[in-house]
This record gives C-alpha cells, structure tokens and sequence, in this order.
C-alpha cells in the first residue's frame, strides 16, 4: 500500500464537517477502494471551539486557510470556504502553486477564475477537482467529463438550484405567494437571508457555466450568459401554465448552435408530462442531449451537507487513485473561445400574459402586431372570471416557434398602443 | 504525448461497428482528453467482407478472437462476441493473460466468470471494464464505482431491460395483449427470436448481479437472485394497477437487510407517480439510495448501438489515460461473501388477483385464510362488471406490508379452499 494521501480541509460549515465525518466513517472502503489511507490531518475555520461531530484532536489547526493550503502537512487542499474571491482564492491558488491536489465545492470561484486556476493545475501537474461545486450529489461534472467521453453533445440543461425549485414547486402545489415561499425556504434554511443570488438566477449561471465548458470543450465564460430569476413569476402564471399542460422551472440551458453556443438561465415552461416536470422541491436534475447516447437524465439531491460532502470525498478518492484528468476535460490551450450566442437570436416557443383593456380592439390590436412580426399564436386565453380588476382581463398568448427579437418588438408596439398595463410577461417554453 | 493506444475490437455487429467509428469520429477529443492517441489496429468477426460504416484497411484481421486478443498489435481488447461461455470467454482470458487491458459488454461472462476474470485482472495488473454491461449508455457502473465512493449504499434498483419495459408500456397505453406486444417488439429488434432470456428477467438478473457486487462490495453471485419474468403479466393485472394508481415494471432490486443483500427480479407495481413510473418504452432507469446522497435516480437509454458504444469508447478513454479501478470497485480479496436473503423472507405490500366464484362465503374464506396469516389488507376491490366468466369474479387484494411466506401460504389455503380457480397473481409492490 501506497503513503497515506494527507487531506486539509478548510471551512467547516455542514458540508466540511460531514465531508470529515465521512472520511472516517468510509476508512476502510476508501482505503481498499484506492489502496492508500485517506487522513484528514489539518483543519482551519473561523470558529476553533465549536463542536462538530469530529474528533480533531489528532488534525493541526490553522487559523489561516492560506497556510494550511501551503503547510507541508497536507498532499490535498479542501476548500470549502465559498466566495469568489479573497481567502478561497488565494487558498486554492497556494495550494496548485504548491503542487498540492485541490478539491472545492466553490462554483462562484470557478465561474470567475477557472481558467486561470485550471492553467495553474496544468502546470503544477496538480489536480483540480470540483463534482461538489454542480448538483451537489449529482455526479454531472464525472459523467461529461468521463462517462461521456465517446459523444459529442448537444444540449445541456437542468434543474440547478434547489432553492428556486423548492419556491416554484410550493407556490404551485400550495398557491402560496412567491414572498411566501421565499420566507418559508428562509425559515428551513434553504435560502440565504439576502436570497438575490439564489431567486436571481446568479447560482444556476454559476454552474451553468461550469457545465458548458464541460459539455462543449469551451473556456468558462460566465458574463456570456443571460439570466432571468424567478422573482416576477406570479401564481396567475402558474395558473395558466398548469391550464396549458406547462409546468414553470427555472431552468439552465446551454445548447450548440449553428456558429456557437447559447446559455441562458430563466423561468421555462416545460410540459407537465417531461421528466424535468417531475422534479420537485430541493432536488436537482441535469439532462444531457449527445450524438450517441441520445437523452441522459440524472435526478439528486442538489445541496444539503451529506449529498455535496458525497461528491467532494468521490473527488478525493479518484485523486488518492491517482485519476488525472484535466480539470474541464481537455488541456486548457485546447479549450475553445467559441462565440456565444446572444439571446435575442434565440429561436423558440413564448409564453405571454398581458393585463388588457377590456374594450374593443385591443384584441385584434395585440393580434395585428404579433403578425407584423410574423408570430403565430399556437393558443390565445381570454377569461372574464380572472378579471384583473380595473376593467382589465387578463390575456395568454402562446406563440409557435419564433425568435426572442421578433416577440420583444412586438410586446414593444402592444405596450405602445396603450391597451395593456404593466410590463408584459414573458416566459419561454421548451418542450 | 504517450505512444498510442492499440484496440482490437472482436465482435462487429451494431455495438462493435458504432464504437469503431466513434473512435475515428472523437479521435481528435478523445487523444485530447487523455493524452494519447487511441487506435483500432486490429478487428475480428464472423463476416469479414460486410461493409460496416469503416475503413477497414489499415486493421489487421484475424479470424479468430483468441488470436486477436493474444496479439502484440493490440494493448486493449475490446469483447462484443456475447455468450457466457465459449469464444468470449476464452478471448478474455487471453487477452488479460498476456496482461492487456479489456472492455468488454457482455454481461452473462460477468455474471458467470465475473469473479474469475477479476482476480486474473488483478494478477496481470491489466484493467477489466463493463460499462456497457449494464443499463447500456447510462453510466451507472462508473457511478458506483468512483461517483459513490463515499457512501454506504442501502439499496439500488431499476428498470434494466428495454425490451420488457417497452412491452409492459405498450400493453398498458394501448391495451395490447402481452403476446401482441411481444411480436411488435421482435419486429422492431427490441427482442430475439427467442425471447425467454429478456422476458424471462434472466437478462435483467446478469446485469443486477453486477449491480448488486459494485454497490455492496460483494462477489458475484447471479445464482443467488430470485427471477421471475413478465409472461404472466395480463391486461387485467395492468386495468388494476391503473384503477389502484400504479404501474407495473420489471424490476431488479438489490438491497442490504440485517444479516445480508436480497437480491430480486420481478414484475412490480409501482406508484404511478413515482419516477420510475414515468420511465416508458426501451429507456432504462437505475435509482440508488445511499446514506450520503438519499436517493439518485440515471435514466437512459439501456440498448442501442450507438449508446452502448458511448459506454465503451468512454472505458476506453479510462484506460488511456491510465485510470485504475478495481473492477468490481474494490480488491477481488476483499469482496464479501455476504449471506443472500432469500425472497420467501422479503417483506412488503402485495397485489393479489383470484378468479373467484360468485357465491356465498367466498369473500368470507378469503378474508380468513388472510386474517390468520396475519395479512391486513390495504384494499379490496371485487367488480361484477369485470366478470372472468363460469359465475367467476376478479377480486383484487392489496395488502400491507406482510412477508412472501405469510402469502404464499395463505393463498395456498385459499386455493384448497376451492373457492378460486387458477393460479392467484401474485405482484411486490414498492413504493
């Protein structure tokens, strides 16, 4: 049996604390499984005192995660510590820089700084690894950058933030307001108590990122993709989308398109009967869409401590194997700058609802815009009883395939012809 | 970059064919994710003039599998021959013999020389992977292997035959007949001419076997499984099901109990709505339920050629890059022997179905033989309307969680009784 391989964990919030539980409880299997001991012998945190389920009585304690990714104690750097900058940053770069393998659950550090610290990986010849950082439990990053290895891939798309799922899911089953939702996921610890990074989308463009370089052999690029939040879906669009067959999720995609990539992240009406449809609450789910294997969908538990601690320690096992892959699949140089497909040139179905004046003409005014801009309407819904007060109803328009532009220019002329009040709401449809 | 990676593929029907040109197709990715160039050098099959989809000239040909694997032109031999026994078996062995690395498909071998061929793996210090083996291009076998390895797993179940899935979909959306369907699905290939070895849950039992060793670390043992098919299923078990809001599929379970692995293949019904229920036609599905991560559902396609290459081309990639596994995840030495619970202790809810006769008492001697038994009934639901003929009735019971002794030898009871005529169906239930 090979030199024990020396683990440092750094941050011990759930997931750090269970990720150390875990490397106990699994001693023996990980040590059969990679055939070498896996010890955890440094720590660092904030709070030293605290209790958390572990003896540490045998780990060096460092009150700076610098120094413990630098201390020659450790062979792997575990940096569980979040943020996209400050001591994550400069923790996990000591640690490459060192030579040392890094493991992190952080995707807003890699979203921002992923090529450079993977380039710093390649030339330290040292691992990066990051399953944690994606669908918690879900081992996606694993299966695009190995188990898929044969195919070029279509399509990526998935369900990425459990916090949103869990407010939409509730919010349909229950017709509880989104403040509503959003005040219960704070009570159960699900969202944050400045929840804009989680409801705005900025989390799931996080790992979206991350997946799309892994999908397509591309450099992360983060700024490229468009994100909508889930804060302006109402119930009556719930309501609607569940009359229409639809479901409301938000969704991440990020799709091959004739001359790049398009990613975005927004509220998508998706059919009640898809498999995505099915996922409720906090659970997450990622399908991918590649030449051979057609359609592969893999359904977990997106965050809480146990499931993420799973992914980190299944990175420290392949490392302990000796498991080198480059950190998003290919050598970085090899990692394409492909051009991102802007979402205006986005091409498919729309879900509109408009509150209308109840008067003649607005309907065959709203109508001869979408044929200005050669929109069909699969399905228009007009109902008396939704009155939206005020002499106005509100409207469903569901439109055939058509692209972003065209039905932003024409919600532009409907808003311009004073027959509708508010901002019209827009959510895409895939099927 | 490292001296090329040499393949020999034998076996050139649609899995074999799809993966040769994959290789040639990815060639450019696949030598940059693994950092060295991977090359079928070498081919063997039944037919050598067929016009497969490739340049064939620049392989050499063998005639014989065992030769080929033997050969210095290759380092890795790639086995799509099939059959548990005969040229497959003795290729393999050669190939790890002479200490070359093997992917191979072929789930009977494994199921029946598994053990074997792990330990000669091991001696050689040569890789032996089956991704493809089970659940074709669903990467569940790398799932548990690495994505897992810090969990405990509890239990791991699916839908692991296309062929019973799509004929139990079909009976049930369009009220077919078992043998209607059947024949549709020999039309379309989705099942062999003869078709005992799918619909018999053999096929489903090899790949369970497998499923079953990776996920508890135990030696191989298909013996030990408890088998049962779909040829008893019959539209008026499906009518029930639906009545009673669930679907009926041919599941594999394996699962760790107190003192062992209960291993199963059978028909089960299975809440409607469940996930596995939604999962219909050839697409396959595998759920794991482990401590760390709860539960995570894959679902894919589980045939095809182009899918289970994906799933070879990606071991190939493994290999390439000089990836180490265990073949069965850990050491073939420390692979337990663990006790096999068998079925007639499982315990669980139960549908029942009895042609019963239309006379008095019978209800009566049925409730009884359940009561001393100790089988309380969750439902019991008798239709006139449903009339089996000859003054019978279809009764259907549901009971609570009871053990297969407890039913089986109440229904004994009641079939001595006389009051029903026929076989009772007997279908588990999980929920």
């Amino acid at each position: 049996m090979s030199q024990p391989l020396r683990v440092g964990v750094a941050g011990l919030g759930t997931v750090g604390a269970s990720a150390i539980r875990m490397i106990e409880r699994q001693s023996a299997a990980l040590a059969a499984r990679t055939g070498r001991s896996v010890v955890v012998t440094a720590i660092s945190s904030r709070d030293r005192a605290k209790d958390r389920g572990f003896d540490a009585s045998s780990m060096t304690w460092f009150d700076n995660a610098v120094d413990l990714a630098g201390s020659d104690r450790i062979d792997l750097f575990v940096e569980l510590i979040g943020g996209a900058d400050g001591i994550a940053r400069d923790s996990v770069t000591r640690a490459l820089a060192a030579g040392k393998a890094v493991v992190t659950a952080n995707k807003a550090l890699l979203a921002k700084h992923g090529m450079t610290l993977a380039r710093l990986a390649e030339e330290k010849r040292a691992a990066l690894a990051f399953e944690a950082s994606v669908a918690g439990g879900i081992p996606i990053v694993k299966t695009l950058r190995e188990g898929l290895a044969g195919n070029s891939i279509r399509r990526v798309s998935g369900i990425l933030n459990g916090t949103c799922n869990y407010i939409l899911s509730r919010m349909e089953q229950e017709k509880l307001s989104f403040a509503e939702c959003l005040a219960d996921a704070q009570r159960l610890g699900y969202a944050e108590a400045d929840p804009t990074f989680d409801i705005g989308g900025f989390d799931t463009a996080h790992k979206l990122a991350i997946l799309t370089s892994l999908a397509f052999g591309t450099a992360i690029d983060a700024e490229a993709i468009h994100v909508e939040g889930i804060e302006t879906i109402s119930l009556a669009d719930l309501a609607a989308a569940d009359e229409l067959g639809f479901r409301v999720k938000l969704l991440g995609v990020a799709e091959r398109g004739g001359n790049g990539v398009e990613a975005r992240v927004h509220p998508t009406m998706v059919p009640k009967t898809s498999a995505i449809a099915q996922v409720m609450g906090v659970t997450n789910a990622v399908t991918v869409d590649a030449d051979a294997v057609g359609q592969l969908t893999l359904v977990g538990p997106g965050a809480g401590g146990e499931a993420t601690a799973s992914a980190v320690v299944a990175d420290i096992s392949d490392i302990a194997k000796g498991v080198r892959s480059a950190p998003f699949g290919l050598p970085t140089a090899a990692l394409a700058q492909v051009a991102r497909i802007p979402v205006q040139r986005h091409e498919g179905g729309y879900y509109i609802r408009l509150d209308v004046a109840d008067r003649p003409g607005a309907m065959a005014a709203i109508a001869t815009r979408m044929a200005e801009r050669q929109i069909s309407l699969e399905s228009i819904v007009q109902k008396a009883s939704h009155s939206a007060g005020g002499g106005r109803v509100p409207v469903i328009l569901i439109t055939h395939a058509t692209t972003e532009t065209a039905v932003r220019e024409a919600l532009d002329k409907v808003v311009a012809d004073g027959f509708v009040s508010g901002k019209p709401q827009l959510i895409r449809i895939e099927r």
